[in-house]
């Protein structure tokens, strides 16, 4: 039976952290802020977003939300962004994904400012990730929630096997750099990947991403392995569920992650405490 | 018995493209032209960089030798860079590996122009290699020129499994990002890595590039298997030898790159092709 990773209480650890960290910045006449961008009207990405905007007011960070109508053109968009680089008040920019057909999101990504680029997405800090330049530089936030719950319950990552199934800029490449940053031998599988279970099965540390609800059972888990679950599937019934079967890889791992109340919590507060990084790192080099 | 990938050969071939392209460019006005940093006397870094200069005029491409004393500062350095991304008539600037301890790699790197890094290295580059944006930008020489051999010989990538031995940001970090972005499931491994025999037996592609004479021997490799050796080790007789144990892996793999006549041919004939990359896209967009 394996040891439940309780993301909730961790999260709630870094947002206290993150509100003294706030307050003391305030004394210094820093006020951190955040803006979040959403394009269009569809209604997970308006709950995150309200999600994210509450939090935020909640630690004493400035949150600014820019909400645009579905068919807003590419320029007018960058001309947005272009607006809040500019913002000194603006510490961090958010742009929620996914965007309308006629916005190219690369296009995006490289428009925001590396300084300002809370999610890390900018091609230059995924370069310095990537490169292991130890400097300063924003990292995707679920990837580094969970770089900083695996600390936390101290599972060892150098010589160890990771896998990480799902390719995503978001989560799968900034994992497989910190994750072999951290001297772990990564394999990084997606849906062309021959025999999944043969490999997940050599895994001492699992994280999945895939989108896919229950794509993990017991069999594809080795006995004692540290499991992170980031998919957040919806089913028919409206439960929330992850890619892991819970209930069964719960009996085999060591660790595990649940759904919700893992990768999620972990991935908000991160934001927040990047947002101050962002500001600090801005004020104080 | 393996077929043996014909480095020298391929390397002819796109030398000849490459001479073909460099005159048609002169007809526009445009000259292609290489800055090749040093500083210090290491044997072997005057050694490749006298052939790189070599090869380049062959082609028909301007290039320019920089040779700076082992004292050189890292301000005088960094002069000497900034007046190269300056300078029109050059393209491509490489500095060459290593550099001596007064000066961090990671400063130098980050100080060339993306648009003249023919090295790939800056972390921009890197950045859009990894986040696989399908745009111009240039890709380490090595890596580049090992795809170029594989797209040759025809070797699938999609959904094959991948190991590189080797994680350095010239070779292992960009082929791993071009391997995954061709859908392969890709492992990299280093010196933490646990059991590298059992990994490398999955390998239905493996690349080599440890600077480790003779690590992967037969028992290493899955029959069948495409191996690439990026090592060039001199032996105590002079002899050059590879990562890979040829002679007995030859009759166990599908194809083998030998040391030499594989992989170091294809990587100057990459550097050259790269060159003339950079000043079509410099002159053309």
């Amino acid at each position: 039976m394996a040891t439940i990773i309780d993301g909730r209480a961790l999260a709630k650890k870094i947002n206290a952290q993150t509100h003294k960290r706030v307050a003391k910045l305030n004394q210094q006449g820093i006020h951190p802020g955040i803006a979040v961008v959403i394009a269009g009207d569809d209604s997970a990405s308006l709950i995150y977003t309200r999600n994210k905007h509450k939090k935020a007011m909640k630690l004493g960070i400035n949150s600014i939300l820019r909400k645009f109508p579905r068919d807003i053109s590419q320029n007018e968009l960058l001309a947005e962004i272009d607006n809040l680089n500019k913002d000194d008040s603006i510490d961090a920019i958010l742009v929620q994904q996914p965007l309308p057909p006629q916005i190219d999101q690369k296009t995006i990504t490289n428009a925001i400012l590396p300084e300002k680029d809370v999610d890390g997405l900018n091609p230059l800090n995924l370069g310095k990730l990537f490169a292991n330049q130890n400097t300063n530089h924003p990292i995707a936030c679920t990837p580094r929630g969970i770089m900083r719950m695996l600390k936390e319950y101290e599972v060892q990552l150098k010589g160890q096997n990771a896998v990480i199934v799902g390719r995503s800029i978001l989560v799968g490449k900034p994992l497989l750099a910190l994750l072999n940053n951290a001297d772990a031998t990564v394999t990084m599988a997606g849906r062309n990947t021959r025999d999944l279970t043969k490999l997940t099965q050599t895994a001492d540390i699992l994280i999945v991403a895939a989108g896919v609800p229950h794509l993990i059972g017991a069999a594809d888990v080795k006995a004692g392995a540290t499991v992170i679950d980031v998919g957040i599937n919806r089913l028919s019934t409206g439960k929330l569920t992850g890619d892991v079967d819970f209930d069964s890889v719960k009996e085999k791992a060591g660790l595990i992650t649940p759904v919700p109340g893992g990768v999620g919590p972990m991935t908000i507060a991160t934001l927040m405490e990047q947002t101050v990084d962002l500001a600090q790192w801005r004020h104080h080099g």
